[in-house]
C-alpha cells in the first residue's frame, strides 16, 4: 500500500509540474455518492463559461451518465472509467490530460468517484480539494469521515433546500467541521434551486486568481 | 489485490462455518455514508427485539457515534473502526465473532462502512447482503454501481419521506435495478417517519425462517 501511494505521489507531482506550466488550475472535487457534484459542475459552467475556459475529468466506477450531462457545455470533456475501482488515481488522470488542449483550458474540474474514503488518500496533482457534503447524509459525517475534510480547502454543504424536511444539526455540523479544519469556509448551496451558487462560485474566482 | 481477496473469502468461509454451527444468521448491510442504515437498525429491533435475539457489529472508519444509538436496546454491539480503511474485511470481523456471545444470538446485523463500492468485494461469511439506497443519491446510484446490487438480496429505497421534493425518477430506478437483478426485491421505507418499516422486517423474518 505504502508503494502504491509513494508511485501515486511521484505522479502526481509530474501532474502539478505539467498544469503550472500550462497555467491549469485542478479542483479535485471529492464527495459520497450522490451529494450533488454533478449539478454543481453544471451550475459552475454556466457561470464560468463567459469568464474563464474550464475542463472537466469526469471520473466513475462504470458509465459516462455524469459526462453525458455536461455535454451540453462546449468544454473539453475526458471521462475516466474505473471499471470497479473506488477512486481516481493520478496515473488515470495524467492519461486524460494528454487528451486535453491545456493551453486552452484555465480551470479544470475533476469530479471524483463517490466515495468519501479513499479519494482523500490519492493526490492527483490538484492544486486543492473541495469537499461536498448534502443535508440528506446527516451532520455526523465530517466528524465520521474526517480525512476528506482536513484536506478540502472549501466544504459546500449541498442540498440546503431539503433542510426543513430532515435533522440536520447545523451548528453541530459546523462545529465538527471548526475541530477538525479551523479555517475552512463552509458554503451551504442547493444545486438544484441554484441557491448559493453565487457564493460557491466567487469563492473560486478568488481562488483562481490568487 | 487478488491475494488480498483471496485470503479474506478463506477467512470469510471459516466465518460462515462457525456462525452456522451457531445457528446465527448473519446479515451485511452495505450503502453509501448516511443513507439511514442505523436508523433502519433502530427500528429493525424495535421490531426484533421481543421476537428474536439480535446482535450488531458497527463498522465505522472512526468514531462510535453509530453503536452509541443503538445502545438503548439490550443487545450486544461490537464496534470495528477500520481506521480509515474503506471496508469491513472478513478478518476483522471474525475478531468481533469472537467477542460475542453467538449461542445467545439469532441474527447478527453488520453495518459495515459507508461506500458503495469497496465492501461489495469483502465477503465477510454473511448469509446475505442488503443495499440500502436513499432516494436523495438519486435513481442513477444502481447502473453507476452496479456491482452492490448485483450481489444484493433486497434493496431498501430509503427516505421514501423526501420523494416530493427531489427528482426521483422511481420507474427508471426500478428499470435499472431489474436489468442488474431481475428478481430482487425492493422494499421502499422512511425509517426516520417508521413507514414501510414493517414490509422490511415481514421481508427478514422470511428470510430468517428460510
Amino acid at each position: 500500500m505504502r508503494n502504491v501511494l509513494d508511485r501515486n505521489q511521484d505522479k502526481a507531482e509530474d501532474n502539478r509540474k505539467i498544469l503550472k506550466e500550462h497555467n491549469v488550475k485542478m479542483i479535485n472535487m471529492i464527495s459520497s455518492p450522490g451529494a450533488g457534484k454533478t449539478t454543481l459542475l453544471e451550475r459552475s459552467c454556466e457561470y464560468l463559461q463567459d469568464k474563464v475556459n474550464v475542463g472537466v475529468i469526469e471520473g466513475d466506477a462504470y458509465t459516462d451518465r455524469d459526462a453525458k450531462r455536461l455535454e451540453r457545455f462546449d468544454i473539453p470533456i475526458v471521462q475516466i472509467n474505473t471499471e470497479g475501482s473506488c477512486h481516481l488515481d493520478s496515473n488515470s488522470v495524467a492519461k486524460a490530460l494528454e487528451n486535453i488542449d491545456l493551453g486552452s483550458v484555465d480551470v479544470l474540474f475533476v469530479e471524483n468517484v463517490g466515495n468519501l474514503i479513499c479519494p482523500t488518500a490519492f493526490d492527483l496533482g490538484e492544486d486543492f480539494v473541495v469537499a461536498v457534503l448534502s443535508t440528506t447524509e446527516g451532520h455526523d459525517k465530517p466528524a465520521k469521515y474526517p480525512m476528506l475534510f482536513r484536506k478540502a480547502k472549501a466544504t459546500i454543504l449541498n442540498k440546503t433546500d431539503l433542510l426543513p424536511y430532515i435533522n440536520f444539526d447545523l451548528p453541530g455540523f459546523e462545529k465538527d467541521l471548526k475541530d477538525i479544519n479551523p479555517h475552512m469556509p463552509i458554503i451551504q448551496t442547493s444545486a438544484t434551486q441554484a441557491s448559493g451558487i453565487d457564493q460557491w462560485n466567487l469563492w473560486l474566482m478568488g481562488e483562481l486568481k490568487g
